[in-house]
């Protein structure tokens, strides 16, 4: 059957600095030790797959460094197009990487990192499935285990967590939502459901005003108005669309004249956006006659709701709050080379887990530069010194060289990178700006604060067209490079799929 | 953003009888009478959304009938590519269309039928949600709620279903199995884990030997062969696949050349075939410093697994066996006509749940065209007798002339039928052969018992494009006669998706 070349000649043939990689083997180079065996290579271990644990682990030279990877997410998920499969427009699998197919990649272990001894240099695991308890010992450790979604021990948000209400973090939360809306409709057609009930079941409330919540509050409206208008036809009228936001305004970090702009295009789509106002709590409650149903209490009214997607805010993970790292803000405190102090250089935290020096946010784009930055200092610097020789045991790390920042996000631009930016021995993280889509066909482009030269806000279909293809252009892989745009073609002509299963 | 043409002029435009339409709004005749009100149109009520209640839903003229579809998965499922969708060759959306496509629905309700009322005309339901209780009335019952898995009381089949034990009816099902195929080898990676748990994780037993699980086994040989060959070359050499079957053949309808082929071939791959082996139970085993584990004990042997697919035979599903119906071997007797007995021609029973006089087996061929001769019935015959009048309700509803059958599995190519084949009132089975893949690139195909002209068997790649043709020209919805071949190339080309999530 062989119409089709193989895997690999393919990959040959594609890989392009610009184009990303066929998925290809691990494990290329030479045997690998038993844990705790000894080392040829120096050996990294990566704690978590997220922007910044996938990016480093992809990038380090396996010819150079020996690289686990510990995570309990066995993908790299492509955050920025999560909302989009939260109601079907993508599906979950075209915007993940699993992280075997990192190329070189010596180990990965499906656990969650429990304890970090600095002392003697290994990190303790729990396996995800059995729960068995193992050690990876390091000579150098990146966290990059990321944040968790944050409840602000609103009271029952945990205890409905996966039930009616839903973080918007990963891939499975996406899942439920996807199930739990349609859920709603179905039950919501039941010929005897009194019209209370009804009208709960049908009342939808996203917590946050960040990107994520708005892109996911505008995904939900296109699916109302496109699909469930044409297979619920008699339930439209009876949808209550709801965004709270505790602060003044939404997409706070954005150019305040585009916050407005979105704000007035959720308003226009009948979409209720309370700002300053905070969930108080959520109570269960029951009436005779119908199931027990769900009621967000805020400051000056009650809004009962069958489906609140909770994405407001970042807290620390176990393992970090746990540990005896120094923190600041909840996250790690590094110094200007990503480095957590007192370690001798052997310990790094990177992504949304740790806080440098000037504080930058906890987003994507943060991670993914951090994470390039670092694989250029061990490929370029530290790899020079010889961290396996007993005699380097006390010695500092040295620093490293001049690296240059990663202005352009991709790589077939990157020599443009040299002629924008000013190369430095510290970490500079460079502005790219920020986009939110509003479902197909609009969104908000802020480039204010970005060292690209060009419009600084742009908002509509041209920056809808500039989040697609810039996200597009970003994928891991081609297989997700071609599902992406075939899912949006998939959505916009033939609508999406609502079977639930 | 109208660089594509709407949905509904896309519709307009393929709506040939060989194209499969783009997915059109339902209830587009009059207003709906609430359930028990005075209706317009005889009611034809359909329990089950399979090959036979969604085909006859589908077909039925709604001009002359007001059609709704009582079933608990609110989604049509293409099961001749359900094992595909377990290892992740096919998606599991791709192979479904959602029950709310179907063109001029009345309604359609997520809840499961049960109870029927004969004398009153009724059917009581149970919605899938709430639990709730609610009757439909029904002017013409047509019976098509299939069948479930036969476990034969087979020691801890149920109690461990969806653990380790796992049907294949289902998409939900196929789910469960790709997860945990995906658990187990991230379990059998853990550095920790002693060698025996291991090898029991990596032992996979499919049970029973008929189509669904040969085509399982053999896309669970690819699966490995291909991809987990790449991603996780340390467990290749302790994979165990076991096919057993309790009777003295695979492929027990196919012709024998053929099921001996398929069974060489099976062993060629290093599957171990078992047949005259019936498992007898399953024993959940401790052992210290393990997890519990499974072992399925046979008459001679016993061998401890990590996944098992059980596929061994089907039995009545609960509405059907605690009905007041007239049952034949574990199915609802019904005569030439598809009629259920002492009904004076009300209610129907179709597809696998029915036993008609010559004993047809529970298949997906046989149940889509017995939902065709139905539907033509209907449209034809039944329209003229007036059911509504309160004067012919005790009159039994004559029977019909004649309807032609459908040998030809395409619409487009109906025109054939009526030279190949003899009309008559009762309903006709026309045998179009039987087919059966071996992954990609091979099969089996048995043309032995069929009216078609050509060669009588074809094996090897010949089969399987002979399979996979056929299967994607009888897609539903143009969205998946898209999708379809897309992920088979993606399979072939790229390999199937590993994450877990």
């Amino acid at each position: 059957m062989i119409l089709f070349p193989s895997a690999t000649s393919t990959a040959a043939v594609l890989r392009l600095s610009f184009f990303p990689t066929v998925r290809s083997p691990a494990a290329r180079f030479g045997t690998t030790p038993p844990v705790g065996g000894e080392r040829v290579r120096p050996r990294v271990v990566i704690l978590g797959s997220g922007w910044a644990g996938f990016t480093l682990a992809r990038r380090l030279d396996k010819s150079r460094y020996e690289v686990r990877v510990i995570s309990p997410a066995n993908h790299f998920l492509f955050t920025p197009l999560l909302p989009s499969t939260a109601v079907g427009t993508l599906e979950f699998r075209a915007i993940q990487e699993p992280v075997r197919t990192i190329e070189g990649l010596d180990k990965y272990y499906q656990a969650k990192a429990t304890n970090i001894d600095l002392e003697v240099g290994k990190v303790t695991c729990e396996d995800s499935y059995s729960l068995s308890v193992f050690e990876v010992p390091y000579d150098y450790l990146c966290v990059a285990g990321g944040m968790k979604s944050n409840t602000f021990h609103v009271q029952n948000v945990d205890e409905l967590e996966g039930k009616a209400v839903f973080f918007l973090k990963h891939l499975y939360h996406a899942r439920q939502i996807r199930n739990r809306i349609l859920e709603c409709f179905e039950r919501a057609t039941n010929p005897t459901i009194p019209a209370e009930q009804r009208d709960r079941l049908l009342s939808f409330i996203v917590v946050g005003g960040g990107p994520t919540s708005c892109e996911f509050m505008s995904e939900l409206h296109d699916f109302i108005k496109k699909d469930v208008a044409k297979w619920y036809p008699d339930l439209i009228g009876y949808i209550k669309l709801t965004l709270v936001e505790a602060g003044p305004g939404i997409l706070g970090s954005f150019d305040k004249a585009l916050s407005d702009y979105y704000v007035e295009k959720l308003i226009e789509k009948n979409i209720d956006v309370r700002l300053n106002t905070a969930v108080k709590g959520i109570e269960v409650r029951e009436v005779e006659g119908c199931p027990r149903f769900t009621v967000a209490k805020f400051a000056d009214f009650d809004l009962p709701f069958g489906t609140m997607v909770w994405s407001a805010g970042l807290a620390p993970v176990n393992l970090v709050a746990k540990s005896n790292l120094k923190l600041d803000g909840g996250r790690i405190a590094v110094d200007d080379y990503l480095r957590v102090p007192d370690t001798r250089g052997r310990v790094f935290a990177l992504g949304d887990c740790a806080n440098t020096p000037d504080h930058l946010p906890p987003t994507a784009t943060v991670a993914e530069q951090q994470a390039l930055y670092l694989a250029d200092c061990f490929n370029k610097y530290y790899s020079k010194f010889d961290v396996l020789d007993e005699r380097n045991r006390t010695k500092d790390l040295p620093l490293p060289g001049d690296v240059t920042p990663y202005l352009m996000p991709w790589n077939i631009l990157s020599f443009l990178n040299r002629i924008f930016c000013k190369s430095s021995p510290e970490f500079h993280y460079m502005n790219r700006g920020a986009m939110a889509s509003m479902g197909m066909g609009g969104g908000v482009t802020d480039l204010n604060k970005t060292h690209l030269p060009g419009p600084k806000t742009i908002k509509g279909q041209v920056a809808y067209f500039v989040w697609s293809s810039t996200y597009l252009t970003k994928q891991l892989s081609i297989q997700n490079m071609i599902l992406i745009p075939m899912y949006w073609f998939k959505a916009l002509v033939f609508g999406r799929d609502i079977s639930r299963f």
